[in-house]
């Protein structure tokens, strides 16, 4: 072993200090969380209410704290990924007067009108907070492909920056602590809408005889395209401008007449090719028909029946 | 200038006939397929019944063509990009005789029947037929994240590659002609529903004040999660056991009730997130409450009502 002087160790103490973390909610993604944060070399103590899995952490390196004020007083960086807020009130309300100069990271879901009360709690015990959603499941944490989003106080993302990027890809989206609920929800949406597109191409592909993986293969290859469009209909709709260089929505709304009349010739259900007739049909009874298909999303904010 | 001997020269003249293309119909898409052969250094013909369009890729360094026949003859490839079937029919039926020994790529958009009808033509007056489609718009052709899928012949696809690698990604589908307009139908569907998403979660973060540009490029950091749940989904499919590693049809549903109420309460327009619901709903009425959401893909074929 390397013999060092004080003044070395003193530092190596205090870089442990600083990149320590502290997990409390040990379910499927705040296992996760636990891992890598162990595995990119962190010192990690954890919390559960049920401590069989504070216990398989602890035998991968994780610290166990017996209580949650032992947790919170063991890093300044502090995760919660319960269940609901209602939870992290219950866990964290006794232990308040603890977290006063710490950063709370809470990962719960929630609403955004919740992550500003919980920030509002945190700040009046002189902790800052950053509300947070992890964005890819929980197979990928640890990996950069994983998407995690955070919201609220900057200075203390900027300060923890190295810990939160070893969960994968670690943005910041703003000082307000409600904007990471408000991305969560919407991207659920994304996702959605490119899962439903999917699995109904699946199964016409499927019904012409195309194998699943395959067609996936090429699926795959296709969505990069798919996603450089995001940024050209968000530009146009910030310039309330829709040019039609990937077509205009009369266009498109013939194109997918056809692909509803071959997914009923198929045998399918067709309500995913007429949701976005639908959508199209607005657009153009709202005077968009010869426009580019970003007007879409202009002429959704103006129909609010449900 | 330096002076090459006879066999050399010979070489050089094959291999500029080798690499020939003709392109025939100079429309929106045309134009820009004649435009990246030519950028791509590919001796290139090009016809189109009004001749400006075949004037202004002359200027570009194309040889233009006085007559269909001429087009055809010029090049072992011939490329057709016609606004329909019966245009192709028109444009090439009195110079059939002349397509013997070459290969004819039709870019005409049609439908699975109509492909292979005019493979069986083209097979008729000995051409080899490669049907094919155009995924990425026209304003990214010739660069590699362009999406060209092409079906039919194999080994015309195998002896045309680079010069058909010079519009971007060229994947060749399998054998049956009829593959390639499968896979545009049902990909402009998955593009959709990825559009149909990403508008309506624009709007709701739109309502929430968060900058639509901004938004796009935190959705565009997302998709590459999403879209690597298409493999995993298709292979679920393939195998009919669907784990809820990503969550259950359950959990989702509760999740899309918050979209769609959160949607509400901004008041957008619900019809989006209510189509997934509708999915999932249909998915647990299969028995997959408890199944990972892949299953969504397996109810759609069983329930054909439109």
């Amino acid at each position: 072993m390397v013999k060092r002087g004080n003044e070395e160790r003193a530092a190596d103490v205090a870089d442990r200090e600083r990149s320590a973390v502290s997990v409390i909610g040990l379910g499927q993604l705040g296992a996760r969380l636990a891992q890598a944060f162990l595995a990119a070399g962190h010192p990690t103590t954890v919390w559960n209410r049920s401590a069989a899995r504070a216990e398989a952490l602890a035998a991968q390196g994780a610290l166990r704290a017996d209580a949650p004020r032992e947790a919170v007083l063991a890093s300044p960086l502090v995760v919660v990924c319960l269940p609901e807020y209602a939870t992290v009130r219950e866990v964290l309300g006794p232990v308040a007067e603890g977290l006063g100069g710490r950063v709370l990271v809470n990962l719960t879901s929630g609403t955004p009108e919740q992550a500003a009360e919980a920030a509002a709690w945190a700040g009046r015990h002189g902790a800052a907070y950053l509300d947070g959603a992890a964005m890819s499941g929980t197979r990928l944490v640890g990996r950069p492909e994983a998407l995690f989003v955070f919201s609220g106080a900057p200075e203390a993302f900027a300060a923890h920056r190295t810990v939160l990027a070893s969960l994968g890809n670690a943005l910041h989206l703003g000082p307000d602590p409600a904007l990471a609920p408000v991305y969560d929800t919407a991207l659920f949406g994304l996702a959605w809408g490119t899962l439903a597109g999917f699995h109904h191409a699946l199964a016409l592909a499927g019904s012409a005889g195309v194998d699943p993986v395959a067609f996936a293969s090429v699926a795959s290859a296709h969505l990069p395209f798919v996603g450089s469009l995001l940024g050209e209909h968000a530009r146009q709709v910030t310039e309330g401008r829709y040019p039609d260089d990937d077509g205009t929505v009369d266009v498109h709304r013939a194109a997918l007449e056809h692909l509803t009349h071959a997914s009923a010739a198929a045998g399918l259900a067709t309500d995913v090719p007429r949701l976005f007739t639908t959508l199209l049909e607005r657009a153009a009874a709202a005077g968009h028909g010869a426009s580019g298909i970003a007007s879409v999303a202009e002429t959704l904010p103006a129909h609010a029946a449900a």
